[in-house]
């Protein structure tokens, strides 16, 4: 919110809406070598989220680049990530939008990489499968991440990395902060299309553009838990799991239980495209 | 958070879970004449929405009675509300729960009331219907409350009071943050049961009891819009609107367009009881 804060001291109002109402949204953006991976993708996503919430930019975006830099420049962060949260603001506890327009708030913090990521990557993630009680507007990088919590948290306490959240036909939607993938037994990548159930990830977006510059065969449509486990290959994308192999799904082994050529390659390909 | 401060300097740590997950609940408690309205009814809440999310409550009861009454005084509020809101606490942002015990946040206000509330229930209020696109446990009174800003945003925009969620049946679940009822052709006062569509409204459960004391037919089930749309009478409870005669839902007159006797009746007998 304009002043650049240690760690310790950063607060927000107990009636800034993101707060009290969830009123918000935000961005995780990947850094490496001092470089914002994918940097434009992300904003233009931020931008989204602001315009469907009806909440104004709190800065422009040149600013908002700046002031990204700033905070990386700071906190000496050369790999790792940066954390961007805006808000509608502050206002007297109502659920309606204030009446009067308010100064979007803005939080921003910059962490360094967590070391953990290639051991994970090379043995392969097991996730689980459970039932996506979430709202409707899922496309929206809302902070409203309740279920997401709840869903990651029964992933951990079952020894898993993460949850696949299925939909009422039985299908995939998403993980609670990764897309889901698989590769069928006719060597095609599936995942499943944007819309209202699933984030439109800014990795998924790039693994695409990837798999076609392998001239892989892309589908996007949804695919059940049945069909995952029985996939040639299953893997996850996100910001701070790149992609990842998934090996078991609800103890069920993906293939031979370890990471395929193909997810392999597009790791590899995507770690290439996020250095730069 | 164990300090008693003014309202503008009251403020939250950026990575309290409330803020970036919503990991979080809330209760609003009516004052009137300085006592606390179903005070045992909103506590026992209260410690229902702490242990579905398993956050430890952040002080005992008997302490929660004192801190609320000490904001009361501090504030010099005889009518009005209380607002508490525990959240998880702060931890470095990952969405599942922190491994070590985190303390409770708790966060407590206090405001008078607001005078437009006998104006509003003399006329009636008009409420909108709309898609309840909120995720699968309303049950829980979480803080994860942005499908609900959005809702009554629209309401308001729509010249409204309340948006009535529809569910996926075309049945009433319930207003943003409010109960929903009619009454039939057959006298009947209608209500969804409670269940994961809905909050079990504090205000709701008090009418319920009145309703029986008058020895109404009190039926818990779901309606349709149509059925609102042809009931005899129509109204909405919470807290901080006690009982509110509906008089159109989405332009269409409920009955002669006034509030219903059976409305007023059980109004007058809800305002009774929270006067004491």
């Amino acid at each position: 919110n304009g002043r650049y804060l240690p760690h310790r001291s950063a607060t927000v109002h107990i009636e800034d809406r993101g707060y009290q109402f969830s009123d918000g949204i935000y961005e995780v953006i990947a850094v490496e070598g001092g470089k914002l991976v994918d940097e434009a993708g992300h904003l233009d996503r931020l931008d989204r989220s602001l315009g469907e919430l009806r909440i104004s930019a709190a800065m422009s975006r040149p600013a908002l680049a700046l002031v990204m830099r700033e905070v990386l420049r700071r906190n000496r962060v050369h790999d790792g990530i940066i954390y961007i949260q805006m808000t509608r603001g502050v206002a007297p506890r109502d659920h309606a939008f204030p009446k009067h327009a308010l100064k979007t708030a803005v939080v921003m913090t910059a962490r360094r990489k967590k070391p953990q990521a290639a051991a994970l990557a090379d043995a392969g993630a097991k996730v689980i499968t459970i039932p996506d009680i979430r709202w409707q507007r899922c496309d929206i990088k809302a902070v409203a991440l309740l279920p997401n919590v709840l869903g990651k948290q029964q992933a951990v306490e079952a020894g898993a990395f993460e949850a696949w959240q299925v939909d009422a036909e039985g299908r995939i939607t998403e993980g609670t902060s990764t897309n889901a993938w698989i590769v069928t037994d006719k060597n095609e990548l599936v995942t499943r299309q944007i819309g209202p159930e699933i984030l439109n990830g800014v990795t998924r977006l790039a693994v695409m553009a990837l798999a076609r510059e392998r001239q892989l065969k892309l589908v996007e449509r949804p695919f059940s838990v049945a069909e995952a486990k029985a996939a040639r290959e299953a893997f996850l994308t996100s910001t701070t799991s790149a992609v990842l192999p998934v090996v078991a799904i609800d103890d069920v082994a993906v293939a031979d239980g370890k990471p395929g050529p193909l997810t392999r390659a597009l790791r590899d390909d995507y770690l290439a495209h996020a250095a730069g």
